[in-house]
């Protein structure tokens, strides 16, 4: 190696360091505002963060940083594939980030700091007239740097391979139409057969109870508390600093444990995917997931396909049982099975049952399709989303608390993360068609530790990072293209089976 | 204004915010770090933690910096006096920073990054050979830091200085030996009396009650929920990162409701100093509390000075009878102003009375001292640390674990820091004095909140920040420089009372 290689090299891993740290700093201070940090202390955060950012931004677009990364694109061929993959996916930041002048970016992360906090106000208010402007204003922002980015093609499209490269609308639209067809005819039969009313309505869960049974979830799910543990924020999330420490977060409902339960698997789906990445990523933006729809994969994988099943609410029914002898001390694994998939139409996404729950998906999809075409501006979306909640699902949105104010996602930037959602869930039957011919899944949960299932995903994807985009890691994994008919079997046969239509 | 001085302004306010989002930043994984960071985690917040502080560094000592800094000094006529300060601060941290090569700073914080994790373990194994490496670096570092900032000057001095401006080896050794004179001949006193073996042990506290007590003594100090909340770590602090967001710490005891009690009090009196600063100073190196002594005297003054007094455990009694009827049900508020003042030899600096307390500070300082003169080695703190608790306290030490590996400052790099601690809780019986002569301490008191008391400590102190240096600050606030006649009268008087001798 030239000695000049070399020492692009080490500038090329500096870089990448600094990045890290930087992101590193950011994310603690997310966490901290997310978890304990008092109420009125969003300006002096929103300062630090601004600062900080900016400097990030300064990392990845000063010509020295171009410069840099361009020599050794020219000089691929005596980079390692590793190597090659850093210089492709800065490039790539870059290349995006270039484009957007950086007082619009840094005002645009401003406007974030805040809209947060405001969003939350607004929420709990019920006053979406508080959060329209800001909610104006991250559309806009979105839509121009899409347009700064990629002036040739449709902005939303843009959007939506950012979050999952390679996705377009014309793809979410048939995968959303493919699964309307099929879900929406079998709630209506599943209504038609009035078994919900008869399942019981379990309350008094006290919290620190449920929080012993997050403790066992985790170790049932195989996650090392040396490297990851679970804390309390209004919405769970999951954050990762190295793959060696992975946070993530639940919310306890005393009238409902299978909330929290379900969350805490979740994002145990999400940890163990950050915290199977190969040492070898370390410290470079080759670490942690490689997009939102692989990542919601893997936390629905484990919530769904694994948490909602009858083999695993068996193998932790006992458990449950133990903590909770009062509410759950009569209960068979069959009815905690049918408990647990309780399917009906709702109004929050986050507490959707499985079936349902892509509903809510497309609801949030369309109107982000027409919000970007300029079909429909803030001022319609309460409305807009009020009517597309009647016809997908047809029940009657009474605030907008509880419609269009529910999720934390545009309040956070994330415009076009929706579809991730139902793809990943999608993703997962496909896998587990895979991954059935390598293990005997039921037997695995059976054995008390989903540490086998883990391992097959751990070499299969999370070892990889972001080596290999998406759509070519999914060819890896399961031999073939996306087919979203392997999510429709599998929804169709369980809710057929547990609902007996 | 000239154009180049607006501008030179503008970087002055731009450096000063940049140095503050660093600080946030590192205080925010600091914070993490100490309360809710999974175990094996260190090796990822080491290397960010290294990359931020190294921005830091090069912030304070790039030649633009010094440059910036001595042209605002050369034209300070042209100053606010704020900026005048500013410019002061900056220029000092700069005197400092610039003796010392980047690259044996930034070896010394990866030092203390790791240095933290070992002591803990050690303290937990009562292993004083694992500790033993990193506290010899520790202290090396620290007298080569001290030598090339100034040579001329003994380095213990420097390092005094450091940590309370203006402090010296003569000024300690007179003030200590004054403490001495008094102290012990007092204790042996006290302890002729058999009075404490009558005094009852109480405990079995929940620690879910214990919080309770939290809030209830936050209020009672008049802390701003909204600004400043408490965690738990296993070390109590005070963290700030605005003045509009102060964090403090403490750790629940079962056995013992009182170690939290006063650690609430104690960390909130530094609270409401951080909390106390005025809005001119955000932002700028101005913000903040001036030295550590002035940073004691307020913890202290709150624990002990009034937290301690008799008039303070009688107004929050009823509501320690009502949280804890067991056990203080029949408690009158004299026996508890007795069993909060329990005053013996002890082990432990952070669970010592408020009369043995400062001869713990003592005893570490002279060990300081003698590592700084050479005249013993880290082999020899052990024992040095075990003869000097038996010279001083007539206590044995039974391990490490209880003697020299107890505190946590050392590993944290800070040498020089303890005697702030002895130095702070007598600055605050001459505040004490001259407090009195503008409002009713023991009224205020009894009126149920300590308002008026937060409130004179702001006015004199609080909102100045860091505008004066201590020594000046404190001739301000008393009218007369520091006289350790006040706080010796005023323990000979407390104890001479609650013992009858």
């Amino acid at each position: 190696m030239t000695e000049e290689m070399s020492a692009k090299l080490e500038k090329l891993a500096e870089l990448q360091k600094k990045l890290y740290a930087f992101k590193y700093a950011t994310s603690s201070i997310y966490l901290d505002s997310a978890t304990v940090a008092p109420k009125d202390t969003e300006e002096g955060r929103g300062e630090a963060l601004g600062i900080l950012t900016e400097y990030m931004f300064d990392l990845s677009t000063k010509p020295e940083t171009i410069e840099l990364l361009e020599y050794l694109k020219e000089h691929s061929e005596e980079l390692t594939a590793h190597q090659k993959r850093e210089v492709e996916l800065l490039l790539r930041d870059n290349e995006f980030k270039k484009t957007i002048p950086a007082e619009e970016y840094i005002e645009f992360q401003r406007i974030l700091s805040k809209a947060e906090a405001v969003w939350h106000e607004a929420k709990l208010n019920n006053d979406y007239e508080a959060f329209k402007p800001y909610l104006k204003d991250i559309f806009e922002y979105n839509i121009r740097f899409a347009k700064y980015y990629k002036p040739d093609q449709e902005p939303y499209n843009t959007q939506l391979d950012m979050f999952e490269r390679g996705l377009t609308m014309e793809k979410c639209d048939k995968f959303f139409e493919t699964l309307r067809e099929h879900i929406v005819p079998l709630i209506k039969k599943i209504m038609a057969t009035g078994k919900n009313e008869k399942l019981p309505k379990l309350t008094g869960f006290a919290i620190e109870k449920q929080k012993q049974l997050t403790e066992y979830l985790m170790d049932f799910m195989s996650i090392d508390p040396n490297h990851c543990v679970c804390g309390e924020t209004e919405h769970p999330f999951t954050l990762e600093f190295t793959k060696d420490d992975v946070r993530i977060t639940t919310h306890y409902h005393e009238d409902n444990f299978e909330s929290s339960m379900y969350s805490v698997i979740h994002e145990g789906g999400h940890a163990l995917y950050e915290l199977g990445g190969a040492d070898e990523h370390k410290y470079t933006v080759v670490a942690g997931g490689v997009s939102m729809g692989i990542h919601e994969s893997q936390s629905r994988f484990f919530e769904n396909i694994i948490g909602r099943s009858e083999a695993f609410i068996t193998a932790v029914l006992p458990k449950i049982k133990e903590i909770f002898p009062e509410q759950y001390g009569d209960i068979t694994p069959r009815l905690a099975y049918e408990i647990i998939n309780r399917a009906e139409p709702s109004l929050i996404r986050t507490e959707a049952d499985e079936l349902t729950y892509c509903l809510h998906v497309m609801i949030r999809y369309e109107i982000e399709k027409k919000m970007f075409a300029g079909e429909i501006t803030v001022d319609d979306i309460p409305a807009e989303w009020n009517r597309l909640y009647k016809e997908y699902l047809g029940v009657d949105v009474p605030s907008d608390e509880e419609g269009c104010l529910q999720d934390s996602h545009w309040s956070g930037g994330a415009v076009g993360y929706f579809p991730s959602y139902a793809l990943g869930s999608a993703y997962g039957a496909q896998m587990l068609a895979k991954m059935r011919e390598d293990i005997d899944v039921e037997a695995a949960i059976a054995s008390g530790s989903l540490k086998p299932i883990a391992d097959w995903l751990k070499d299969k994807i999370h070892q990889h990072a972001c080596m290999y985009d998406p759509e070519e890691l999914f060819l890896m994994v399961c031999g073939a293209p996306f087919d979203p008919t392997y999510y429709v079997e599998y929804l169709e046969k369980k809710f057929s089976d547990l609902y007996g239509v």
